[in-house]
């Protein structure tokens, strides 16, 4: 694995490596961590990189990468820069040939997106987006179940994402997880409604397997002076007659991380909250409520597979997140021919990137007009 | 107190004796029990009432009660009924002089409503309207935070009321609290807004002292061939500049009766589960969370106000509906000059009553619009 | 109901009334409220009883009240005085053909609680010991489903009392509850034990239905100065071979009334904390987790015929209270003729007394001695 | 790093590495994975390791490595075996100048733990033992504020560890983990208390900083047929005076890996769950509980310093596990003069072993004793 982005005190960069080291399947070989190229270089050091691994930016890393003999070059790039620096990297690598894991969301627009789906598909490669909590245990069991008709056929679904740390004009004040996020040049059209509001609404199609048909969206400036939005709630219609509401907000003051989505059929409903993943509630109409647990009695084989140890240790972000890399390393090894394929294995692509986009372009017109009712249909809506 | 409607086998009206029984301020003395005058005197019989305080109707009851010398008298009645029973006897119960407790929502719709309001002003009489969840003394708790400038100018409401009862059609099947509830000649012109929305509604604004200035509804109806909503979801905005969203569901199966609210504010915020009642969860933005308990260290006066037992001995919700009865009964021997006021013993009453109606409105307008927001304003928005 | 005890500010007298109040089949006629005649007279009054029935001594209510007509006299008393004041007035209620309702401990030593065991045998009076905590529902299923065979045969039984009211030497400044229960005189040869270790002996039991055979005990008395215990700790054999532990303490700092008790059978395990009351967790070893929920999915007769109210309507500490006082009143009216006999509708009687005291001196005589398992027979323990 | 032990479907093994893994400082360079040469290689293999590098067994391993030249060969080896095969691997390996990571408990017997200590003294190597449960962010805090006197003099301290997988007597059909761990021979001479016991004691000591002083041990076989002890229940003293009781148990039906502990001194109380690792609620004794939070606000620096993601994204046993071989590399790192010492970044070592076979031993001799207490006094109990 190749790294663009993620130098010294990124936060993700450094969630991305741990998640890809976790199986002992991926080691990071070669990096590009910084625009700066001796921040690039004391990042990849301290990471006990090689120096010749070690990349001034990332098109000398690609370059010189793919000149690399097969057996010695790396496999496929991560990049972990924020949403403005995403398409220039991922499709040069797909160019170079590489496979790419990319964060989310895709791009900083849909038209970017859209040439990045084509590419993807043109050239075979593969690609995976970090929608990260579809990588939990438990997010597995609960698609499964509700697949499965466990639940009959479905009519409401309640997703929210409340986090409280824009709650202060941090931007201001130094924060540069903030800043970036706060500037529409660098993060794109949505703020809050494209940071988190694009995990809540993929993790509500990804369990319900459903897609969301139409919005009616009020996005909120909460803090003083800001550009992009940094709050907002959604009603949402789906496909098939189901219904609901997407919250996210970034000034929920003294919330930490807390995705939380309840699905409900006719003969019961499911809640998981991301904050205590290894539980999945399954609410019955007319008999007991149930509580499945990661590692427990009652899971379904996708669950299982998602799983690194016994019910009662439990698992958490980092876990999810390596699920991903590894069924994306699995995927490649497959490719190489040293794996079998295993359809439950999955990880996002550049389908639920284009969704992503899509719901952002959506939300912010319908917060922006007067016309109740939206319909999520476009050319992005693949 | 003398009691209309709630003969054998009705939930609320049972709930309504013990909580008036609760503190030994209130007694049972005669009733008007059901239309049909025999399952009245059976009624009456089983809670030990003498015959000749058993009434055939509650104009009878009214007009014989009203006879009687003062020291025997009931000195108000509480009307247990369906929606569509309550105008009538509680316009008549004042006009005979008595005080009146009523359920909730107030009356059939908005114009009985203030009929009801402007009799109550010019009666001079005194007037409860059982919004039972703002009885809870970590409610009290939650309002003295918030009004004391606590968490900040608040910023976001979220107040959810998921029940799941309605689920299958069971007003089909012999179920008579649904039967009524989903017809709109008894129920009004709301199904679920009207049964719990209202109650959604009336605690955000109690907790949060902020008013719905506008909103943008949908509601559902989900059980088939239902004529009334069984479902919906809300975009609020409140005066001062905050916002939120309102949920009131019946078909959310397996869910019980699970009203929830979280309120934050610039400094932190706040959240109270009705089904975990002792508890008042304090989230704050740049400090370890706390939790306040019922009974507990740390609470003000208007909560230990409203508290029987100590810490760790629960409390429920027969108890939180006995502070209303307790609290107008002290408003009544108030009246009568044998107990002091005190403004923290409050109850909710006709200007309650008037906003639910109003809400009831506005939401099924909203939802019948293709307008996004719908203002608040009416003749009815005291 | 007479009352002996529980004037102005007494803690558990107020809780006696409001539960034998909540279901309106008991009403508080006469009462001695305390030792001192003024306050007895000026606490009745606050009651709302007539001046001819409150009484200066417990003794002249007894002698007057039995010399009333049937039809106006009092059906039984509710003795609410600390442990020293239980046995005096229960055996004079019990000569003058006084049903009664008693605190727990039963009375302040083994020798008195046997006479009063043998009284009540001999009169064949009804006999009330308010161990509070076997009055909750979701109490009554956990015995129906061991008793049912459901967990397999019980291995295990977990039972812990914390409280930290006591962390003080609070009984050195003031604080009445504590004075009297720090006092061997008043309290018995056991201060926490006593209390509420009792409580946690009985739960245990009540739900296993399994007797404790064997102790090794551990008391302390961790604040200054103390006499009695004020914690201690048990391992616990019961007879059919399970085993356990008991903890009780008043010391643990920040714990509010936190009866909790875990049973494990071959199959599984059930959880119930007195705190968290309308939940009941069944741990399968097998199958996903289950959670019975008071008034919910599920559940037996017995927990349906102690529960008032539908699910998600939280019942708490004063109905259970009151389902002690409701079956007692219904097992009066069932000697009167008025009402059939229920054998699910329990409560706990001389025997259970017996069993208290014995428990608690086998806990001393343990907490003494340098033998490591110390028998629980006696003749006490019936 | 190389292993000894944890071939292909070991459960500890895969923990080991994954945890070795999860940092990006430590390498699985060579392995002997199995008694069996053949399953060795084949896990080797799928562990991508060079065939040179897979050995037949241990002792090939530590001579042919302790043969390669410094920058080739491992630094320390992890061994991941039974009981049984603790003693003679880590000894080698000491003997070859490796530092080694040893799962706990520490060895078969007491004797060989003494002579361990002894050389890893003697050697100046450096010694892990893998305690996990003390590498969890919040137990770091927890032991932060009891030393910092947050809670007052400690009282009471009740750590439970409930499991509920050895319910049947599953070593007779096949189940390989409670297979050896059930044989005296492979296991030690206490089963259950060995296994999760120890870790038990360990967290207690831990956190509250006091020694465990004198024990009274009920210690039993539940399954049919077993010679060790799959449950038990101590009663605990400790030095200056706190007291409490430890309970262990491998057939609590239901229970999945429950470690639990509560520490209350004059001020308050803590509790942490492993299985909801990343709260730690502290209970005061007059003010409101709070929770802290890994990730949270107002925690010390050491909890900082064991934390790798923002608050909400939560951290597990990977994480707890990892912090053990994190700070194990660095110690390794600092020797090697790459690292500047902190003594904050602790592990437990020889000594904590020792402590570990004590308790051991004088649980079984408590248990099989009819004195009452047993000092735990002796010449290991460093």
């Amino acid at each position: 694995m190749g790294m663009i982005g993620g130098g010294k005190d990124a936060f993700i960069g450094a969630v991305h490596r741990m998640s890809a080291n976790l199986d002992g399947l991926i080691e990071l070989s070669a990096g590009s961590f910084s625009s700066n190229p001796e921040k690039s270089l004391e990042s990849g050091r301290a990471l006990f990189l090689p120096s010749n691994r070690i990349y001034a930016t990332y098109q000398e890393m690609l370059e010189k990468e793919s000149q690399l003999p097969d057996s010695e070059r790396i496999d496929f790039v991560s990049i972990v820069t924020p949403n403005y620096m995403h398409f220039d990297p991922a499709m040069m690598a797909l160019n170079y040939g590489f496979h790419v894991v990319l964060d989310k969301p895709i791009t900083l627009n849909s038209d970017q997106a859209w040439q990045l789906h084509e590419k993807v598909n043109q050239s075979g490669l593969l690609f995976c987006l970090t929608h990260t909590y579809s990588g939990y245990p438990m997010v597995k069991q609960a698609r499964y179940m509700v697949a499965n008709g466990e639940l009959g056929k479905i009519r409401k679904i309640y997703v929210e994402y409340p986090q409280g740390w824009l709650s202060g004009v941090v931007e201001n004040t130094g924060n540069k997880q903030a800043d970036w996020r706060m500037d529409p040049s660098r993060s794109g059209k949505a703020g809050c409604m494209g940071d988190i509001g694009t995990h809540a609404a993929h993790l509500a199609e990804y369990i319900s397997g459903l897609k969301i048909s139409h919005i009616c969206a009020q996005l909120n400036k909460v803090g003083e002076g800001r550009i992009l939005d940094d709050d907002g709630a959604i009603l949402l219609q789906f496909d098939q007659g189901a219904s609901g509401i997407l919250i996210a907000s970034q000034v929920a003051a003294g919330e930490e991380n807390a995705l939380t989505i309840r699905v409900y059929g006719e003969k019961g409903g499911l809640e998981w909250k991301q904050m205590e993943p290894n539980s999945l509630i399954i609410k019955w109409l007319d008999k007991p409520l149930e509580i499945l647990r990661t590692g427990g009695a009652g899971l379904s084989e996708v669950a299982k597979l998602h799983t690194r140890t016994p019910a009662g240790h439990p698992e958490g972000y980092l876990e999810a997140f390596a699920n991903l890399y590894r069924n994306f390393a699995l995927a490649i090894m497959n490719r190489m021919g040293t794996e079998k394929a295993n359809p439950l294995l999955d990880y996002p692509g550049t389908e639920e990137g284009l969704r992503g986009m899509n719901f952002i372009d959506k939300v912010v017109e319908s917060s922006d007009s007067q016309t109740k009712w939206i319909s999520m249909q476009s050319k992005y809506s693949v």
